[in-house]
């Protein structure tokens, strides 16, 4: 398992070293647009708790920050005028899954017909 | 939103009328292969429960089986030796997701280099 990393881009966000255009946030969760976006509506929602890299690095602890971020996530997508066409929510974990930063985070994806999930 | 029909093929699986390739269940959950896998590993995950259709669907009453759910796909992936190469979990919710059985499930999906998410 890969140690977290405090420098990475996501934490850098967190403590606003880096801009973002953040659409939502709350005590526990930021969430922002994705700056390559996949579909037209391309949000990322991640906890401000630092120190859980992937879905892979998750314990049986973290299940209730976990649901609340997915939780707010539909919230988000609804906020987005997104409930009645869909969305597709993901949590990439490891290389097959190309995940890009070791700060777990759940994607929000929508406003098209979406493709293949894999 | 649409009603829960408790006639859906997953409610069916979970009462046994349908058969299944169960490779995981406990108390809350029941995991089983997909019929139509879109990578070499694609399991789906889901609630005992019966009752919410969609992810646009969760309340907030939900966070707590919904992180306890996450949590058994992280296990169940690592069950399947998927930890190191990783995998996606996908949840999708109406039409643009292209969501097929109206009882909520989350996928597990590994085992290639996975595609776009999109």
């Amino acid at each position: 398992m890969t140690d977290y990393d405090p420098g990475n881009i996501f934490a850098r966000i967190l403590r606003n070293e880096v801009p973002s255009a953040r659409v939502y946030e709350d005590d526990e969760f930021v969430a922002f647009k994705d700056i390559a976006p996949k579909a037209p509506v391309h949000i990322l929602v991640i906890p401000r708790h630092e120190g859980t890299t992937a879905p892979s690095a998750l314990l049986e602890s973290d299940a209730g920050w976990m649901g609340r971020m997915v939780v707010a996530a539909t919230k988000i997508a609804r906020a987005e005028g997104l409930d009645e066409r869909g969305y597709r929510l993901v949590m990439n974990s490891g290389p097959d899954a190309h995940q890009e930063v070791q700060h777990i985070h759940l994607h929000i994806l929508g406003g098209k017909s979406l493709d293949s999930m894999a």
